[in-house]
């Protein structure tokens, strides 16, 4: 790079860190909204948040970092090193993205996107898809000409699918998923007729939350969350947010008569703040360092919770741990019983309450929908009777109604076309990444059975945290399994498990 | 207003809501600074926060704001109703103060803010005032240019005042100060000698955090704080912040062998948060309706604290909360002895742990070290010897160390000149609007002892919570006791209660 680049290329990086440190601003207001906002200050935050948006958006779109960006783009890959010609495209591609959808366009899908919630939910709490049904229609429509502006090369639901799985499209995922939907239709039809009886009688009782909340923690550390750059808060949501790697937050939600499904949120959450407090120690306001995409995101709150705690060896590991602050209501269960128990498989109506094998199942169905939705084969007002249709054909089970049905989901509300098979990619990666693992170092399942789980932290900082947006998801799936995204290694992993768990023969 | 200068005034209120939308941003990022910042992100969160006070200064000194203001002031006062004119003359003022400075004071005054807090502190922790000193003089100079800067036509420390309690000058506060030096001097000395051995045992002992966060709410509740538009958390230093009207977050600390300090700053901050949430309904992210000045916001927690909390009908009417609280540690106190443990007076080296009789007497010596700094009479190198000599002479006590002695206070560190006439213009504020009250509701005395403070509430509210800017302070106080800023109001309240709480005669 010459000077006269050099000095671009460093206003670039000031650009871009300004960019992220107001991006690390609103995840303070958006946490702070979703944890400790009093409640009649809902409106007045809205406002600061609009202002917020306005200011991100005026100073991404500014015409000069365009310019700076097209011309340090001109010079190419090579007049740069990796991590500079990574942060010079990513931008290039947030600001492409953002300059080419019209401005009335944005308003809009930004209007209605906040009206479309509130309709959704009333839709949702009176079963009425029908009201629903319209917001619906509006957005197919106007996310149809956001991917035209956005992506003209791209059909529209692939750009919709892009934004958070770059590179994945729905000629893609088509053979995975389907060969996915075929195997666990069969698993879950060979489940159902050999049911087992299980004594998981404790896990149900009385947990208090203090104690709950003092167990998230350990178990949180023991992964090797840092407290001194993240904290673990309630929210009606778990999620993971807050601004940047050195202030992670996640959050939980806790029943008092049952641990095991705030627990295992703590964890998943956990996942995702490993990731973001993995990343590279340089260059952390830089896009070069961020997440990769939702999939890869997903992956690691996903290896962590099913591969990692619902295996058997953390079972083994950290029964003990759990005896130690429930003591009375675990006394007896031994890890099999306990690994039993947190791997139930039974078909669900709800997404969010599904178990390993069933979930990608729900995610199919909904992947299906929207590629019939914006390809034309699938009308809005037969979606009700398609989803019920669908929701019996893979799991034998059928919706009583549609707010157990389709309006369950809020990601339709806000126009989130694309997003769901993230679910299943991640769950996928998850897997591949943990037979890798597996391969590499085959005595990691003792040391896990230890409850030491340094080493497994240590690698996937190593191995996908650390390495930001230097690959794409294709090329880092690649490089850590030494094979492409292959659905025959998350198809044998659950036959495999399930066969076992449930005695099929 | 025409046509034309509407539309320029509404141009205006955008401007202004934004920046005040901004402001609250910066609200919720120093508050979470404070209360919950995991320790490894402070670094990062000083970026944020630089990023934002860039942004902030930005649209502030905007040209076009300062073009509007010029074009909408010129109008004069007579086009305008008394709200909209208050917006554009307190921005006018607001922006005139931002641009006058030339861009290296104000960076060199930030640098110099940011490195004489870790100067003093490091000096203050090693008693070494002569490492503190320099800072302290280069200060005096930078704010000498500044004040030259900003308000040319007042002396420099004047204009220092001037940005805490507008209108206030040396010349008006020396023969207020001097009369508070004289008789609080006399009374002091007639206390020293009257002492008075009482029971207060009651106040140390073991109280539980928990309960006293319980107890902390409950008085705020019944003062009316509305925890629908406010928090009440943890931090080092008491404070109010948050984000404006709706949103306001005071906190408090524990002591568990101490109740009564907790809570009377629970009471102090609560007395801030009061005037915040009754801020005028309307144009609530406009100029008119913020608070006044720092002596008036003093003076609403310390009505609170001091004419209300330290008043025998309170201490009446909580004491039985208190001892539901605390049963085994208050039995058998009875409010008078209650009454006389809040209102101990003694001599003592700290300020901010001073009683309401000794308290002025920090201030007044702080404010004629001030004045000397600044009309030259008085070097930095001989601040130590002043200090102790005028510590001796208005308290007879002589600090043993410099750290608690002229180091003690955090203020010079950032450069704060003028701001220590707040707190005991603050006091007599309050007394005055205690007398005020008094006279109007010759009853209200009976309602407070009854436990009941909505009416004192509801009157701080009407009186000036609600008045925003429309007055100046001395305006504020004329319309609210029909009397002048008197301190002999507040020296006649000392005499009279002291001389009753130690008999002397």
């Amino acid at each position: 790079m010459n000077h006269f680049s050099l000095d671009k290329y460093n206003e670039l990086v000031s650009r871009l860190e300004e960019l992220s440190r107001l991006g690390a601003v609103m995840g303070v207001l958006h946490w702070d909204q979703e944890v400790i906002l009093p409640r009649g200050a809902v409106e007045s935050r809205a406002q600061q948040m609009a202002v917020m948006a306005g200011i991100l958006h005026d100073k991404g779109t500014h015409p000069e970092l365009g310019e700076l960006l097209d011309n340090l783009h001109a010079s190419g890959a090579s007049a740069y090193d990796p991590l500079q010609w990574c942060n010079i495209s990513e931008a290039k591609r947030d600001y492409d993205l953002s300059v080419k959808i019209p401005k009335d366009l944005v308003q809009e899908l930004a209007e209605l996107g906040s009206r479309g919630h509130q309709v959704w939910a009333k839709a949702r709490e009176e079963n009425k898809f029908s009201d629903f049904a319209p917001t619906l229609k509006r957005f197919v429509e106007l996310k149809t000409r956001w991917a035209q502006c956005a992506f003209p090369d791209l059909s529209p639901y692939d750009a919709n699918i892009d934004i958070y799985e770059r590179g994945m499209t729905v000629d893609k995922l088509t053979p995975i998923f389907d060969r996915v939907k075929v195997e666990l239709k069969i698993l879950i039809q060979r489940i159902k007729e050999n049911p087992r009886t299980r004594d998981d009688s404790f896990m149900n009782g009385n947990f208090s939350i203090e104690k709950q909340t003092a167990l998230g923690k350990r178990i949180s550390t023991a992964m090797g969350f840092s407290f001194d750059h993240g904290r673990m808060d309630v929210s009606v949501h778990p999620f993971c947010g807050g601004a940047g790697p050195d202030d992670v937050r996640i959050t939980t939600r806790y029943r008092e008569e049952n641990f095991i499904e705030s627990l295992y949120a703590v964890i998943h959450e956990t996942g995702h703040g490993l990731y973001e407090q993995g990343r590279m120690q340089e260059q952390r306001d830089l896009p070069v360092s961020e997440a990769l995409t939702m999939g890869i995101h997903e992956s690691q709150s996903l290896f962590w919770e099913r591969m990692i705690a619902q295996g058997k060896p953390f079972c083994e590991a950290f029964l003990p741990a759990f005896q130690e602050s429930f003591p009375s209501q675990l006394a007896g269960v031994v890890p099999q019983v306990f690994y039993e128990a947190v791997n139930a498989c039974a078909p669900s109506l709800i997404r969010v309450e599904a178990d390993e094998a069933t979930y990608p199942l729900h995610v199919i169905l909904r992947f299906e929908i929207e590629k019939g939705l914006f390809d034309g084969s699938l009308n809005v007002d037969d979606l009700p009777e398609v989803w019920n249709q669908k929701m019996e054909d893979y799991l034998g089970i059928r919706p009583p109604t549609d707010t157990l049905g389709v309006l369950q989901d809020v990601h339709w509300s806000g126009g989130a076309f694309g997003y769901f098979p993230s679910y299943t990619l991640g769950a996928m990666y998850a897997c591949q990444f943990y037979d890798a693992l597996l391969k590499e170092s085959p005595a990691i399942e003792n040391e896990i059975a230890k409850g030491n789980l340094q080493p497994v932290k240590n690698w996937l900082n190593n191995k996908i945290h650390s390495r930001g947006r230097l690959l794409s998801p294709e090329q880092l799936v690649q490089d850590v399994t030494a094979s492409p995204l292959d659905p025959e290694v998350f198809i044998a992993y659950l036959k495999a498990k399930y066969e076992t768990l449930y005695n099929l023969t």
